[in-house]
């Protein structure tokens, strides 16, 4: 008998009202209310039967954002777009219940004279309020907001070798380093860490001491959702069958939001480095692989992101061959589900004790914190190895 | 110290001058003769340093065929059509040196009362004297022939339990079971068989048998070079992210020998079910996936197999998103280099002891024998345990 | 001042319930009560400003089909399938007009000793209630019914050489020639034509012979809206710049009721011949191109048509290349509006006093009756030449 | 009788030892010699039948490069990397011949005071002595050179009114503009100009002034030869079915010198201007297309370009569906040819008397000099009507 049906876990997510933010929340209330099917949900899939995951209705959906856009317009385009299907019920007081339980932040630090201080206050403030007035347990918090790109003096402060000493830098900074702020205030206040974007995040020597010192368990970077995921099964193949991998170009269109926020050259050169590691990791190659990952932004695809990737290869004897792909996917259905195994793998992690980088989970990031595997089956066998998940083949 | 040096093992290949035996018994050669890049050989690879695989000098390639075309004309051949490298050097006297231990079958059993039984003593005469006369200790048969269509007669003979109970029915046939005559042919000498081709060779209760009662070891059916590789390392992808895949569509073009046999509705059948089985076997879906594998024959690629596949699945919510891909590969380049390495790893098996069905060699091959799995990266955890080669994961 | 305001022209589909016929209907109201973008409509494009074309609102649709599904579930349908946009307006009582003008045709000619006259009967009388209840002066009637298998007796009853010796030969069928019959009954109701589907229809030396002594004019064969669209613009860019076509292969996946009429051998065979005939006309060359065509129902695309092409082609000094596209279109989004456009253009045609075969339509169909122009580029010339269109580019 | 078999007219290619310059000098010789198939040559196809071009033997080939690399040394790099075909004869003897009239300019202008006064009169004098030396009636300048970046001061005296004007700032440069300094000696010269390139050459106000005071013809600018010359095919066709582009994006790969040299950002911003203007002329839209083209290095593909390219358009009342290509050229294949046929035509242009920007052979360029149109059919109909060559449909 599952025992934790009475528990009220909160999901505090960072970006409540953007795409994926609000997709997640709504669908948790759909799969909860039941008869919906699980497709696309890891957690419901076979080899986690068994596992003593906690139930859907053990959790509580909320969190922040800097916009006021009420979740019914954002689930009713959502629905237009078929980011959600047609079907999908849109109750406005389930939806009004989940906005009253996000609180807006655009104006945290704002005018301050120590504005990472003051923004570091306002979103533990937050977070505290939200665990106070809903009397949860515990509180996961969930990053997903746009990918920003790193200031100067963002990048400086990250190199602190400890908390204290980022700590003691921050009132110093004249911006906000939001990606680390997110992360420092979730463990400052005992919540778990989930960073689904490519922002740094708990990846930096600072925060995982601030995690190690907090007893806290933390999982990351920048969900793997599309093509990147393709390619950490495709490169695997290349490299059991000797073959010698020459170029790798991906070629990658978007039009959401993300993809705006990646018209900004700062914010691409971070997703592309995410992007493009991978490869190297899992060929073996060195400076022979020519690699490139480009990314455009093309309104009109809006959240059907397109990818084209081309793969030049040598065979026996040096012959060259050639693959190509096209992925045709929406973001937010690609990502939605992930957030919802993710909240579940962490919340059962922390319950069995278990803190620090939650490498087990890396075959959910394109830049697994503390894990240098890329190949997603290795991946997942730590995944099922951890959880003593079958996964065996029947041979 | 490898002690194997000294010992000469046999490699007889049905369809010696076709394009892959003709690629394989020339390269050989090369690799023996030191200097050439290792790509594409599976068994020089990271993962098998360390296991006791039988030196390349330990090899005598021969055969049998049903032309009698020069292997220099054939070498120069897949020279011109770019298989072979420019570079590759053409040394006519050791090609005359293979040529001269290829045996023309092709009177075999013609004319005779009982073409089937005189077609087994043929063949069975050939790798005696293949063997007495160059000293060898152990003959290795591997089956690189075309792809047969199967007579009503193969087919209802090929259910036969036993082999006693399909030798008694043999004389009565009036053609000639070729798949079935050089798997019976290579048991009854005591010689391993491989089976590249998806004609049934030991994938018959009643050969199976045979090979338990000879004790000899055997591998097959179907070498995996292509498209369905790549659908082995990709289906699992969708399985492990609990997507369901709707439709699942192949389309193969190619122009070499095999395309044309492919011309022959009865042989694409055979091919296409080979290539079909898989896809049900990894995603375990049952009538909802749509798939169907096509292949036509387009002279101008020559060995150039080009193949589209689409892939149509619904993810979160049942949102439904699309994946295409183009592989454009030369069969005989992928091919060849998996001969080497079958040879060189079933000869260690048997060297070990090992007979019957060798389920470790599974990644190898479009329909395994004896094993129901076909996820590329399971197949080689079961080649890599079986070595006890090293493969785990860094983490 | 365009005069033609008052007249009525019905337009009477074949077919009228069917995903082409319906979405006609319904968007016809649509664009005629304003406010709806122009978008695929070819009359509404720049070349075609000052022709004397009828205005939107001189159209009255009705016609026939087998089934009784009220339009209201198949525009319903349609939009829950994305075929019409979420924002088209459902207007109950405007499609129960055009329901009424349907008549069911499903019994025609059954039971009946000379079915095919009986058949032929019933539609002269159903196009002849339409035209009176409706009061209007002119009737098109456009063929939109499923691609149907021919007939050993149809294919016999075709080769007949004028009207009245095929009409003497009808009685005798056991099986009623459904694309003659539609096309008879239009024209001996002094009807104008259009066939879009690749059935026969006026493409027969009788029926032509019939529209001649009817002064009637007809258009024809089998819609050009996707993969061969693209073709008719691509194959002249290769023999335009003296390139040779080693092979074109293309690869057709469709799942609407088209997509299971052609999962008839029988049907495909008909279609595919209509796609195929082009690129041989188009390039020029003979025996030497290397061409197939293949089509397969894959029931979850739906309307949306999938198509992949290769192109294998040798440039200077013979050296070879490849070209290869997907095409992923919606078949009726696509075909609806050239039926509103082929009924304007037949419209202006038959008001000018034109009879028989409207050559200048060869743009639209894969198979232009009475043309041997394939080129789309040269068709357009047709087109625009015959109306006096400007269509001079500016240099 | 074609009266010009006598004439010597003299072809001189500056990069004459590059790529195309190379291929073209050797395969002309191939071609005089007869006996090879006319493949890609577009003035040897139908229409150009009884046009009265000049004959092969009719040409000479010489012209500069910054390299001394010997041309057997580059025709047998072409033939090793698949550019030339196996079968191609080598002859030393002529190509020393042609070797022989290839002037190294690399170190023209250097050191100099007046760099580009220095250049202009080197490269004067060096079309001078290919005249006199070979006694030649006429010289075609034809520039196959490198896409160079344009400095600011190139950019300033581009926009010079006339050529006494440009001339005059011509010594106080610091850099040798060579886009102009090749045009401006060629005109001054009495010579035709084909710009192949990218680079302005005379494409601008004060070169097409000295082009008109010497009476000389000239044509250009950027040769279209791969996705270009696809584009200018497949845009007219959604332009001609009103359908609605949302979005074209086009990205492509090559691994040759001009790939090298495009690694520039200067460099390959010229390009993509070149390649990007055509889409909205073509298909007359404004501001809502949105269209990009990327450009990577990928050195492994060598002189086979691949490109790729996403079509996203809105059909019937908004619906949205797609298109994709992928282009697998040889650049140097489809160039060379197109050089032979230029300088036939500018030869007949020049012969008939005709001077200035020859705009009839706007179909050959990606940025047509003097002319608007990039519809390649529209471009191939300015051709053909300008020599009267037949090219109506059978209609």
């Amino acid at each position: 008998v599952n025992t934790n049906g009475n528990r009220r876990v909160g999901v505090w997510v960072i970006g409540a009202r953007g795409s994926i933010g609000a997709a997640a929340a709504a669908s948790h209330w759909l799969i909860e209310r039941g008869g919906t099917p699980m497709t696309g949900l890891v957690t419901e899939s076979l080899p986690f039967r068994g596992v003593d995951l906690l139930q859907w209705n053990g959790l509580l959906f909320g969190g922040c954002d800097v916009v006021d856009t009420p979740l019914i317009d954002k689930i009713r385009a959502h629905i237009d777009e078929g980011i959600l299907p047609r079907s999908f019920p849109v109750d406005a007081k389930v939806l009004r219940a989940i906005d009253s339980r996000i609180t807006n932040l655009a104006g945290a630090g704002g005018g301050s004279a120590t504005p990472a201080m003051t923004a570091l206050a306002a979103v533990r403030q937050a977070i505290r309020s939200f665990r106070e007035d809903n009397g949860l347990e515990r509180v996961i918090v969930v990053n997903c907001s746009s990918t920003l790109a790193q200031s100067a003096e963002e990048r400086s402060i990250s190199k602190s070798p400890s908390w204290p000493r980022m700590l003691a830098r921050l009132p110093r900074l004249r911006s906000i380093p939001w990606g680390i702020v997110y992360a420092a205030a979730a463990l400052e206040e005992q919540c778990a860490f989930i960073n689904f974007t490519p922002n740094s995040g708990t990846d930096l020597p600072a925060l995982a001491d601030l995690a190690r010192r907090q007893g806290m368990p933390h999982a990351g970077r920048d969900g793997k959702t599309g093509e990147t995921l393709v390619k950490s099964v495709l490169a695997p193949l290349f490299s059991a069958r000797a073959m010698h991998v020459l170029a790798w170009q991906g070629y990658n269109m978007l039009g959401n939001g993300d993809g705006h926020a990646l018209s900004d050259p700062g914010a691409r050169a971070l997703k592309i480095k995410s992007k493009d590691q991978q490869l190297r990791a899992i060929l073996g190659q060195n400076g022979d692989l020519h690699t490139q990952v480009s990314i455009d932004y093309v309104p009109s695809l809006g959240d059907w992101k397109t990818a084209w990737d081309f793969i030049h290869f040598e065979g026996f004897l040096g012959v060259r061959m050639a693959m190509q792909f096209t992925w045709q996917g929406c973001d937010t259905v690609l990502a939605t589900p992930l957030i919802l195994d993710l909240v579940r793998l962490v919340e059962l992690a922390w319950r069995r004790g278990e803190s620090g980088e939650l490498r087990h989970l890396c075959s959910f990031f394109k830049s697994p914190i503390g894990c240098e595997e890329h190949d997603f089956r290795k991946q997942l066998d730590h995944l099922y190895n951890h959880l003593g998940a079958p996964h065996s083949s029947t041979m």
